[in-house]
């Protein structure tokens, strides 16, 4: 048998991160290491046209400063995204973009092979393929934040549905005559165990306890961000601490549907609300144990995010990997 | 270039598919074509060890009966299924059974290579090939009944989850304080929109209505089925078809967060309540409409279920005909 030399080489890609304050650029190898990062603000002007130049600026920014051969470059951008088309529909940050031919843009001055996806989608993949689920197959990830962000892995691969519309598990119907969501729609689930949950679940309160709360905000229930919550229970305050627990609950209660709808028990969980994760993760696994076949959440994992900043970069790097020929 | 002979030779399998009530058994060639097929009623011993016996037997009385070669033996199964290890968790036409494994009992007396999963799992794959589904990709199958039975196909695949727990959609929580359901949790989807629907939707009603509805059936609310109510409403009671499409509602609302969720678009409904179509499905499409994205539901598709009785045996054989290698 002749003697060869099996050479296993390292691939390369640049992944993107567009948020609506900063922009993320990253050299990612494929195994996850970030090689190179840098971050800028995306600036008050939000045109699609000017975000586009700006990503181009800072993917050339990034390429001129690495030898590494590049295979080619993802984006991960929030809001309603056809992957397969390179349009984005929608943007809770971009107000401005209707059905945006983002990846045209970018074409203008990325020379790369390219692909658009939405951020959750790229946060999943990379929670997937080097964080909380690494050796799983399936995982759904929840981005708790102002809403809620989905991204469906299945079998390696994100999930996109029929035209990119799978995972906007933020509008999961938990209230039938509940409140009015951005959407349109009424008794979202974001509504109750996101950015604007305790807003709304103050009025579930007794008087006496709710007026307690409002009193430390001077009376505006607006006032009550997850933030605030966080800190009244920091302090030890009893109510606060009962706030956090029917937010688990709520979380818990869209958590039992996409279980019992997708029989994937590896949930990771990020955004700026996982930080309080101690206040509601046992109200939470309990409403999912009540709500779910046993022996299908026997193996349940409720996992908080382990990436951090760079998991959008590497996410998008990662799909460019999958893509790749 | 030599001349040779293409012969596209069909496949053939044998398809099972267990009621609680009857057992269908047939040949099925590959393009979904039933070249035979017989029902014989389950009977009352319900036990595991006989109900395989049962089956084993009349697949020997196909095999006698068929000249054709046979691929292998498919059986759909209700409940909770794991198809790979061949086990079911749980029916609720067999409250006995327990994790049965029914692939290993099966197998005592049927020699042919023998797959199972459960029965909604092979309704849907029939209509994605066969019938309401025919030429897409993903579908979503629902079984309006006792409960909802589901069926999630993707890319042209049934689609389990981590371990067969995937579709379990009649446990979506629409009324996170609603009524009991048989699961143990409450407020679980088919308590709204399948067998007991009318029975709950009822004390909702203004009391006028509702006493002039329970008058109809003598004061009894457990008495509401859905086949009572399509008949007032065929008599043309407004209050039965009022009843009807407050059940289209919550129809809607669990397809709502279906597709939110999947971002799949094409849902084919069957079931005994699905002949009650027209009584329901208006109130049903307003309520997804008005709880999805616009972009998303631009091609939805409310399809009846279209392959009649012979659904189950046609899916089982067609699951058999994917697995052969």
């Amino acid at each position: 048998m002749a003697e060869f030399e099996v050479t296993m080489k390292s691939l390369y890609a640049i992944g993107v991160d567009l948020g609506g304050t900063n922009l993320r650029v990253g050299v990612i190898r494929d195994d996850g290491h970030v090689e190179a990062d840098a971050a800028v603000p995306v600036g008050t002007e939000k045109s699609a046209d000017r975000i586009a130049s700006l990503i181009g600026e800072h993917v050339a920014l990034m390429q001129n400063q690495t030898s590494l051969p590049l295979t080619g470059c993802g984006c991960g951008i929030p809001g309603i995204v056809d992957s397969d088309r390179g349009i984005v529909f929608n943007s809770p940050n971009f107000p401005d973009w209707q059905d945006v031919p983002i990846l045209k843009l970018l074409e203008k001055s990325i020379t790369l092979p390219l692909l658009i996806d939405n951020d959750a989608n790229m946060f999943a993949l990379a929670e997937l393929l080097f964080g909380a689920g690494k050796g799983r197959h399936n995982l759904i990830m929840l981005t708790l934040g102002s809403g809620i962000g989905g991204g469906i892995v299945i079998d390696g691969k994100v999930f996109h549905g029929d035209r990119g519309f799978a995972g906007e598990v933020g509008h999961i119907v938990v209230e039938p005559d509940g409140v009015p969501c951005g959407c349109k729609s009424h008794g979202c689930w974001e509504q109750y165990a996101a950015g604007r949950a305790f807003t709304h679940l103050v009025h579930r309160l007794p008087k006496h306890e709710r007026e307690a709360v409002l009193a430390e905000v001077y009376g505006d229930a607006n006032q009550l961000s997850p933030e605030l919550i966080a800190s009244l229970a920091g302090r030890g305050n009893t109510i606060a601490k009962e706030l956090w627990r029917s937010y688990g609950r709520y979380l818990g209660i869209g958590i039992a549907s996409l279980i019992n709808v997708l029989g994937i028990t590896t949930i990771v969980i990020g955004g700026g609300i996982a930080r309080s994760w101690d206040y509601f993760i046992d109200a939470c696994r309990a409403e999912i144990m009540s709500r779910t076949y046993h022996k299908n959440v026997v193996q349940l994992k409720l996992l908080p995010a382990s990436l951090g900043e760079n998991t959008g970069i590497v996410g998008a790097a990662s799909a460019m990997f999958q893509r790749r020929p």
